[in-house]
């Protein structure tokens, strides 16, 4: 075995408790499930999965896909109307190819996913952000800007949003949607957390609107499988799936993911995601009260929040006059991390805010996090 | 089973030979291999193929890809050079991306590979082509082109060349080289055929120029193992590696491919890789002696071509009047195919040429194909 070379993604120091982490911890991957379902796959003798793959995606994949989102999402959900991705960022960088040019103006939540605008600013495209509360964006604010902005598209995270774990009710999906129709934009919808909802069900997905033909609908099994198998999904109306298939890189390539689409199929149809769906609910609900309670009890009325009830994460609100990147700083003396507010915002704000996520660590390392941020906290000077 | 809706990219009628098929038959696809190398890996108390991997690729994997590139390239190769994409196609993309803005020129060879010019249309980009002959690109040519245009970047397939056949010598690839350094403009050079060579080695990979600076070597799995798997990389020099992976899509969706390239790590350090590419090897040179044999036999003069010395085609010219789009729709009524010459084309030319592919099909398939081939000839009125 080799080890002088660095191998994985995370290259943080094992001592460090980094609530950065937005993945789940290796011992909540499913590694035995996936073997079981390669060894079933594997066995039959057909290697069409490891043929170029219909560029829309495998139809028996699709089927099984459509069979679990409807069930899921409660909805009927169209096979004709899903296209195989390899992940929700590749999804979005496909969709910035086709559907924008350098220079455009797009919309984005205050605060978004971080690594999104990345993506964007690769495309070279020009981010506006909207204003959101605590019911998701602003429907009012967003109205406001397209007064004076025409967008090619708007991006956002309509369930459990990243990083803010607002969830935007249904009233404001629909005028959301009506909007698009009326100003002629896009809505990416990055719904990977719709799936990983801990209490009440949320309002319809974003892509249950697709026959709007303004919705792009974008999951994913990085949140509800695993990460590394690089397989997700657009649900969108019929002209924007032929736009996305009919891609050079669809064309050249074939299909986004024959092969682990083939041994997820295995898994959506012997029931194993339902499952570990379930088995994911009942981890995360349980870190939530354990992080919830830590939060409580060691740093009380110094941070407030609203206690997700999805997604990965909990967005904390400092005093004011602290800037979270400063107490970042502090702890890494003390063995912790996190992600800074102002890296979410589109214009340098939110710097009193920061985000951690419960997805990676058990409860016990949850409560030690806590308390060490609330040692780094207790070292500030006390004029900050 | 499911069996009313369409399952993968072969929309071919079975009755039909399809030339055109670029990729190989189901017979000759690992899937054994596969299942075993999936089997050792999933076994392994080891979940890390299943978390967001290392933007660069994982390390293990590149370091035995490093040491099976050496190896088969004749050269040594620094893993640190080596990025994983998922595939020569999306690679092919992300370059685009990252280096291109629309409007601008880019330099592929007449002719070139068809489907690339469609992820090219994609990123909006002006195609000019260069001539080439017997021997690839003709540098001369592109000598005079950079006389008036000053393009981002040239294409070319200079190993076995989709669809011509032709292999750039030894002295062209070093003039290339050095015309791109003076005139500052990259070289991506897609060299997914340079492992499939039949007779002699092939000149060095235009990869092993890297250093220079300006070259981008793609590869892929796609044809020394398995087109589903979408597996593939980059070579490049260690400013270039540094851009892909801290793009925004490797940023926000980690290794391109972390499943896969465990389980292809499996089949590269157990030496499977050699044995089925040696395998491979020994199949194509029997298929390329009955094509070739056929051909003969059946159409004697009135074909012209170089007889392959590896990759997956014959490329042949027939008489200047007959344009094969012509031949291609009386071929419809005899169940054969290919693709015609006009497709490869940068300028709508090549109007009597024909791309044949030897790898979907086993001997007596191919030499079925081109008796059918003969008859459609012979049922064209006799002035075309």
């Amino acid at each position: 075995m080799h080890t002088h070379f660095q191998t994985t993604q995370s290259h943080a120091d094992p001592d460090v408790i980094d609530f950065g982490a937005g993945h789940p911890g290796d011992a909540l991957l499913p590694l035995t499930l996936m073997q079981a379902a390669a060894a079933q796959r594997l066995a039959l003798p057909d290697a069409s999965l490891l043929q170029y793959g219909l560029e829309q995606g495998d139809g028996y994949f699709r089927h099984a896909l459509a069979a679990f989102l409807s069930r899921r999402y409660a909805a009927p959900i169209d096979m004709d109307h899903l296209f195989v991705s390899s992940g929700a960022s590749q999804a979005l960088d496909l969709i910035c190819t086709l559907y924008t040019q350098p220079g455009d103006v797009i919309f984005v939540e205050e605060p978004t996913y971080f690594l999104a605008l990345r993506i964007f600013a690769d495309h070279r495209l020009k981010v506006t952000p909207i204003a959101t509360d605590a019911q998701g964006l602003d429907i009012d604010a967003l109205e406001a800007a397209l007064a004076n902005q025409r967008p090619k598209l708007l991006y956002i995270i309509p369930t459990h949003q990243n990083p803010s774990g607002a969830t935007l009710p249904l009233e404001r999906r629909q005028r959301l949607v009506a909007l698009s129709m009326q100003h002629n934009f896009l809505i990416v919808a990055d719904e990977v957390y719709h799936l990983l909802s801990y209490a009440a069900a949320p309002p319809p997905a974003l892509a249950t609107f697709a026959d709007s033909g303004t919705v792009l609908g974008l999951g994913s099994f990085s949140k509800i499988l695993a990460p590394g198998l690089r397989l997700g999904w657009v649900q969108a109306a019929p002209q924007h799936m032929t736009r996305l298939y009919t891609s050079g890189l669809l064309d050249s390539g074939g299909g986004l993911n024959p092969f682990t689409s083939a041994l997820v199929r295995v898994v959506l149809e012997e029931g194993w995601e339902d499952a570990y769906l379930d088995k994911l609910h009942a981890t995360y609900r349980q870190r939530i009260a354990a992080l919830d309670a830590a939060l409580q009890a060691e740093l009380g009325d110094r941070v407030h929040y609203l206690t997700p009830a999805g997604g990965y994460f909990f967005w904390l609100r400092l005093p004011d006059a602290l800037d979270s990147e400063t107490l970042l700083q502090r702890a890494a003396a003390y063995k912790v991390s996190f992600r800074p507010g102002v890296r979410f915002s589109g214009c340098g704000g939110l710097r009193n805010y920061m985000r951690l996520s419960f997805a990676f660590y058990e409860d016990a390392q949850l409560r030690e996090g806590v308390r060490r941020l609330r040692t780094a906290l207790d070292s500030l000077p006390a004029s900050v």
